[in-house]
This record gives C-alpha cells, structure tokens and sequence, in this order.
C-alpha cells in the first residue's frame, strides 16, 4: 500500500474522506494496517478540525523501522488517546505523556495518526499489544473509554471496600461498572434510563438508582465517575459523597460547570478531572481485562464514510449500545 | 469558678453575652481557663447561630475527670475547628473526626466549648498540648488557621520540589507561606494588594505576583491553595497550573463556584476542598511549627464583647494584619 483512506473532520463537521500517502518510517516508527476503530464522544468534539479522527485504533503491524525491538510483524496491537511527547517533561520521564507540557488540546493528531483511517503509523513506544484473549472489535473500545475508566480507579487507589458510583449507562460507564465490580468494589450505577437497570446488574452493579425519580442516598459513595456526555446535578451528587470522596470528571463538555462551594469545602469533596491512562497502566488494564473479560458490548459499523456518519449520528441520538467500532477487514 | 463569660451569635448577627453554668466533668472531660481566642472568618458565618463563637482556643487546664490521663492542671492546651464523635465511623476510628459522618455542619459547637468564652469544657481526646516554644498569642492562630493550611500541604503529600501556590495573604495565607516555605518547597504567592509583597517575601515566598495586573504563567504551580475569602478567577488559576495540579479550596464562601469543565478534564486538575487537621496532624502541625518557629503575625483585641466586635468589624474591613487575638489573662 502506498495510499490509504482516512477520515477528517471539516469546518462544517462534515467527514471527508481523504488519500493519504505513507510516509517513509524512521527507525522506532511502525505502520499499522487499521482493522477496528472505536468512536468516541469526543470524535463529536473534533469533527471541526482538520485531523484524521479517531483514537480507539486496533490493527495489525504491517511493517516496523530498523530499530524497532519489542513488536514484529503481524503482531496484533492498538492505541489511544492524543499525548504530548517532548520526552522531556517530568511526565514524559514517567511515561505519562498524557499531561505532557506540550500536548496541545484539540489538533495534535497527524494526518497519519488517527484511526478512522486504513492505516496509521506509530512509535513504538504508544503501541500496545492486544492479549490474545480479547477480539480485536473488543479491544478498539478499551483504547480510550476502557482506559479513561481504568485509568482513575488504578491511579487514584480506589480500595475493593469502597463503594464506587457510576453516573451514566454508556460508552465508559458499561466498562466502569465492569472494571469497579472485578476489582472487587460496591459499584452503585446512577442513571436516568431505569430501562439499563437489569444490565447494569448483569454487568456487575449492586445498586441501581433511577437519578429521575429517587434522591441520593445521603454519605453512601467513595469514588464517582462522571461517564455521561451531559453534566449531572452536581448537588445532588454532592449529597451522595462520603465526607472526603472523590468525583471525577471524565468527559468531555464545553459548558461551565457550577456547584455549591459550601458542601466542597464542608464535606472536603475532591473534583478530579481525569484522563486516559499512562502507558503503563494502559498495559495493565489490558492484562486486567484480559484476565477478568471485560466485555465491551458493541454496535460495528463499516470503516468508511457512510459507516462513520450513522455510527456518529448513532452516538449522537443515545441510540448505540453502548460503543459504536468501525470495522474494516480486508 | 462557678459561672463564666460566654459569647454567642444571635439571629441579627449581634454577638450577645452569655452567664454559662460549668457542668461537672465526666470522667475524661477537662475544665480549661481560656486565655486567648484566635478570630476566624468562618465566625463571620456562625454569627447568626445560637453558639459560643470561636474556634481557636487556648487555655489553661483547670480541672480534670477522673479518668484523664495525658494531661494535667496547669497544663497549656488549645483546640480548633468544630468535629464528629460518633466513635464509630471509619473516620472516628482512624482520628480524622472532622469527617465524621454524624459531624453537624454549622451549630455542633456545644455553649461549653467555643473559645469566644472565658472557658470551656473539652473531653481529653481533642486538646493539644502547646509546645513551650510556642506562646500562647501565637498559638491561637494555629489551632484553626494553621491546621487549615498545615492540613493539605501534609494529607496530600506536597513534595518539597514542588511549586506551592498560595492565593491571598491574610490570616490563613501568611502561614501558608511560612509552613510551604519551611517544607522547602517554592512558594509562589498571588495577591490584589501589591503593598504586601515585601512581607510576603519576607514570610518565605520566591515569588509575588499582583494578580490585578499581570496573568499567571502557565503550567507553574504544582499545588495552589486558596485562602483568600472571596472566589478567585478560577480560569486564570487553571492557566498557571500544571497538568495533573490540585487546586485547594479552604475557605467558606456561599456562592456557587463557577469554572470551564474542559480544561478541568483536559489538564487534569484536581479541585481539593480541605478541612482543618485530623488530631495526629494537628499535633504534628504544633511540633513543625515550634521547630521551624512558625509566627503568626497577630492583632490583639480584648476577650469581651466589645473586643469581639472590633475584632470582627476589622477583619470585615479587610484591615487585620494578619489574624485576631482575643486575650483574656485574668
């Protein structure tokens, strides 16, 4: 292959499809040819900007630069989130590249990085190989919703004897419920579609709370992942805190957010925005998954333009259970 | 002493004086002679509530239950902020009662134990023993107002390679800059009044920056604290954190905190409310800033009515310099 098609964004939002050419690799680069491509909420954000979107990308290494040592051809791997690689940063010298100085929020993706697209190429270094146990379509959704739901449980410690909540049924929240529960958690799921509720209990929850029609219980949560693609009644979370918890912020919205300062500081509530895992805890949650079969539950789409356009509009209406992926199997 | 003086808040906000009747003391209770109070911004809020105001008391041991033991008449103690005691919740039980869950938020305080009094009645757990190096006057402040700051700086692991960044210098700030400054860390203060620059330098800080004129810079600070008593500019804070940063917020304000959601996710950050010291803190607090003679800079006012109400029409005019001190040495 000398060309390949990926997918951009444009001023209007509309996806454009476009040839790219491969570029020569250097030394540490690989070229992946793209068989699965999650899409993401955050896909809706980008659709603006001039870059290939994607970044749940699962294929298989086509061809390696000369000094590339810990992958070959053939291999099966796949990528996530944008990262800042200054490798210079105290982030960069921890492997979390993810809170590089120099990341640039929005537009950091090459034309030959993102994974709506039949190819990218990568460094080495931010490629992870897929367990043999997952199935590619199952293991585009860990790139990026499985690792922004990993990511603060491990990072942050969250203990097996805490109760962990879960705002939202969807892409990440059906994946946090999965990853809370095999850590051994209480996993509370708050939702306003009671209709989720058996599967939330069949994907491991303890409790279901319709957030329509009950309150809260008062001082009954830890940790709570904010997964859904709207912002929650802060308050009413606020009243579910154990004094001292934590509630993180995973998703992306473009509103400001308002609560309370009173309850924050009285009950010492923590606000912690959080992103995609560090390279190595993207490893580990690839082996937690692998070990535990984390099961995303998917809707596939073809990887081109007609399939991207319906697997976003999908996205876009609340209709897809619970992550759309893009396939495209030569 | 059968009977002594108390101050109250009352509905109009007026400070109202109380003939309180000494209890006897059960078996782990101790009878404490007060001799200074510090004057804290939170008893701008308890001031319309039927309690004995104050929360920064410092004493002499007057009597004790039978059953006390860790200390002894004469003995010089001081306390702080208002705290649960159910004796039962994870939190009583590893000694961080301040989190407790039974812990009522504005009116626990019982008539026997504000410091706007001439004494108070205080069960053996929850006095701390003054170091000698520390006088009276000064220690007052840190009961409350130093905790607050000690407590963050200590819970949360600041490392002293990094930056600390303390909004506002007043009674909580000026020393947090001198405990920051003492953990080795750089201490990077932010402030509307320009004319406290060279006492902020001379307390411990690197750098000052008049946050009326030129914008933080970006990415510099590690840890921020918030100690001013109005809402800073949340935006421009975000600006000068670095990614995966912790904001702190400890002080009370009634409004709603207002601030854009994604760079909170994008960079990362971590909005901390904070409560004063568990009681092993508070006692490592006093032990640090005897070693290091942490100084609060003090206004004294005299423990009586009158004294009260200048005290607190003086912080209300942003004139204290830095923290009030009731005295009462009879």
């Amino acid at each position: 292959m000398i060309e390949f098609a990926a997918f951009k964004g444009s001023p209007s939002g509309e996806i454009v499809e476009h040839r790219a050419r491969l570029p020569n690799l250097t030394e540490n680069e690989i070229l992946v040819r793209i068989t699965h491509s999650g899409v993401c909420g955050t896909d809706e954000h980008y659709k603006y900007t001039n870059i290939v979107l994607g970044h749940e990308g699962v294929g298989i290494v086509e061809a390696i630069g000369t000094q590339v040592s810990s992958l070959k051809i053939g291999d099966r791997v796949g990528w996530g989130y944008e990262h800042g690689s200054c490798r210079q940063c105290k982030f960069c010298l921890r492997g979390e590249e993810l809170y590089c100085d120099q990341r640039k929020i929005y537009g950091e993706s090459s034309t030959n990085q993102g994974s709506f697209a039949h190819a990218a190429v990568w460094p080495e270094d931010f490629l992870y190989k897929i367990p043999d146990e997952i199935p590619s379509v199952e293991a585009a959704p860990l790139m990026c919703a499985g690792s922004a739901v990993f990511s603060p449980l491990h990072k942050f410690k969250v203990a097996p004897t805490e109760r962990v909540g879960v705002v939202g049924i969807g892409g990440l929240g059906h994946l946090a419920i999965q990853f809370a529960a095999k850590m051994g958690c209480q996993v509370v799921v708050l939702s306003e579609s009671p209709s989720k509720k058996e599967e939330a209990l069949a994907l491991g929850a303890s409790e279901f709370h319709n957030l329509k029609e009950s309150p809260p219980i008062r001082n009954s949560v830890d940790h709570l992942l904010i997964t859904s693609a709207k912002q929650p009644n802060w308050e009413a979370l606020f009243h579910m805190m154990v004094p001292g918890g934590t509630i993180y912020a995973l998703t992306v919205d473009m509103n400001e957010i308002r609560f309370p300062y009173l309850p924050l500081v009285m009950k010492a509530l923590r606000i912690q925005g959080s992103l995609p895992a560090a390279r190595g805890t993207q490893r580990q949650m690839l082996q937690f998954a692998a070990r535990h079969q984390i099961k995303p539950i998917v809707m596939t789409f073809p990887l081109n333009r007609t399939g991207i356009e319906d697997a976003m509009e999908t996205l876009r209406q609340g209709r897809m259970r619970y992550r759309g992926v893009l396939v495209h199997e030569a």
